[in-house]
């Protein structure tokens, strides 16, 4: 069960973007678990992708394409993950995009692949290919919601945001979707995300608007430490609702798109933890005080990924010294235990580095017993912050984990 | 339940080194919690201590002991850490050396104290400090394996090794225990360990053949990848079996001496990881063909660690998909995935990045359900290598840290 609100909202439909999904039996019967994204000429594209040395086939395709022609399709299919594949992998995907852009008369090199699922095994490249023609024959402007549930693995909730918003007098909407649930630390990406609006937005500032947003909002939830080999985010803007582009970041509807973009992403980002694996807490880490913001999120995920500290809350046990140990191991370079303080939601656990005298169990289990929790650590040596999202470490993470083949 | 065979081996005495141990109820009662160390005079100790910022007060005081003095007694005890507990836990340290000085009539600076237990609560120092003569007048050379049952913690069994080896036809004997069992990955040290001999060793010696050994030992496990505030571990010869003194790398004694500690060594931080908390399997991984002794612990670590992993292994299941994700992540630098391969044991089931075709189910599930897996990994790359000990990760680590405070 995810914590929290989790409710896909109306998902608004963005002028210039069409959905269609099928059952291509990829892994399991009788899921749409091929989906298809048509975006209208013109459209400007991002992306960003796992930094992991095993990058998966469709990871290492999408990459060689966007940087070579504009793309027009996304191909995704859940159940196989075409990572680990070697050659005949990459060929698979090169076969995907081929028969696509066939069909739907465009360049190989227009279309981005994407696959999530079982990693080391062939995908089922003939009944992939034959459900090509049937998405095709779905597309339409409103599927973002099958769209979000064609791409789960073990996510037990589709995942979406959407926001409309005016700039200059124009109405434009933003709307995305994400999958994720375990093997998640992303970098640089998450497992699946997408987002479209129909702004008019220049290339290169869609590039800089995705990574600027993804920096805080993918790059900052952790579930088990793990990275995948196909995390990949795609953030489209079609132009189609009108207005002049917006090409330079002086100009005011710029800062406007971010934070818009932001929201989402952020949105998005932290459904994918309250859906996390076995997941029955939420969990938000905020450091601050520090020398820089790389020590910051260095003490961040120490906390957020140490099984100790993430099983004390599945726990709601308040046992304040794990949380001093992760902070203590995170390598931070002459760090003053004296200066630091803890909090647990407002309660104050740890001052000065030691016990706070004013501390009592009962305020600690008190913060602890909530569904979400926040853990604010203050390293009192600088003014830098940062803050990493994350959940806890069920009976159900491991039951998950134990049985399923990722 | 600990994984393989964990007995407690025949402890042989060794002279110059007497144990003496009571019930002090640190925190549990009809427990012997409280154990005292005596090394006869002109002993030889090392010690390396945990690299956690929040370094608890006897690891401190420890150090600022050991560098002061000549240690003449350790004094240990379970049930309470003693660390994240400001000037007052520091202060609780001194007045326990002080007084196990005064009634062993040595100086405060020649007791080196450990604890081990909850975090960020003060010792019942009264309890404690009335404990100590009662633990003098238990002092006796035979007393080791009550001294491994007297520091445990969550351990499910006490750890020792012992062998007696001989020098020039002198016979001469090292004895040491551990412990263990949860918020292991040391840094320069493990949770708690003291190994003696009456082998004659010079100061100097003695601290270089304890970092060496603690290298490729107690540096080289994890259980969690948690880092403890109290990680110490004590290496004493008290040379009084006789012979000259060993003082140079030259003397051919000395590689002897060193291959007897490294293999108590090894014994005492394996035992760890095989009474890891929760632990069913016990698990070798092995990084060969790298450009770098670091990358290969790298790699090692992000296997040893990996959440998803440690809960395939703890589900028997074959899931190698995990094993190259945990590889991709690792960040070793521009790393070609197309050279590397990966063996369950002696089954190819990566090669070149990919799938071996001659790989089956059935041959990767029989490594699996062993109870003693090795997973081995070539980078393809240089010739470095290094190898790291962890477990699974089961249902009963999350009930064993959701019920224990740590």
């Amino acid at each position: 069960m995810a914590v929290g609100d989790v409710t896909m909202p109306l998902m608004h439909v963005v002028q210039g973007v069409k959905i269609g999904s099928t059952e291509a039996y990829v892994r399991y019967p009788n899921r749409r678990d091929l989906v298809i994204f048509e975006f209208a000429e013109g459209s400007n594209v991002a992306g960003v992708f796992t930094q992991s040395a095993f990058a998966a086939a469709p990871v290492l395709l999408s990459k060689k394409h966007l940087a070579e022609n504009t793309p027009r399709y996304l191909i995704i299919n859940t159940g196989n993950a075409n990572a680990a594949t070697g050659t005949v992998g990459y060929k698979n995907a090169e076969t995907t995009c081929a028969k696509l852009a066939e069909l739907a008369g465009v360049q190989a090199n227009q279309i981005l692949p994407f696959s999530t699922g079982v990693i080391g095994e062939q995908l089922p490249i003939e009944r992939l290919v034959q459900g090509i023609q049937p998405a095709l024959n779905d597309l339409n402007a409103d599927r973002w919601a099958e769209a979000a549930s064609g791409i789960m693995t073990t996510d037990t909730t589709p995942k979406g945001a959407s926001e409309q918003f005016e700039l200059d007098g124009v109405t434009y909407t933003m709307t995305g979707i994400s999958k994720g649930a375990g093997m998640i630390r992303p970098n640089m990406a998450t497992m699946l995300s997408f987002v479209a609006t129909d702004a008019p937005i220049s290339k290169v500032l869609v590039q800089q608007l995705l990574q600027t947003t993804v920096e805080h909002s993918f790059n900052r939830i952790t579930i088990d430490g793990d990275t995948s080999t196909n995390d990949s985010c795609i953030f489209v803007a079609t132009g189609l609702a009108g207005g002049a582009e917006i090409e330079s970041q002086d100009d005011p509807r710029y800062q406007q798109v971010l934070d818009v973009l932001a929201r989402i992403m952020n949105r998005l980002a932290q459904l994918i933890v309250r859906d996390g694996e076995g997941a029955t807490k939420f969990i938000t880490v905020q450091v601050e005080g520090g020398a820089n913001t790389q020590e910051c999120c260095d003490v961040a995920y120490s906390v957020a990924e140490s099984p100790l500290i993430k099983t004390a809350l599945f726990a709601s046990d308040p046992n304040w010294g794990r949380i001093v140990m992760a902070i203590g191991k995170a390598g931070v370079p002459n760090l003053d235990s004296s200066k630091v303080q803890v909090w647990l939601g407002d309660v104050q656990i740890c001052l000065d580095g030691g016990a706070n005298p004013d501390y009592t169990e009962e305020a600690g289990a008190a913060v602890m017993a909530e569904k979400e929790i926040t853990i604010r650590i203050d390293l009192g040596r600088g003014e830098a912050k940062d803050t990493v999202y994350t959940c806890d470490f069920s009976y159900d993470y491991v039951k998950i984990n134990a049985d399923y083949r990722s």
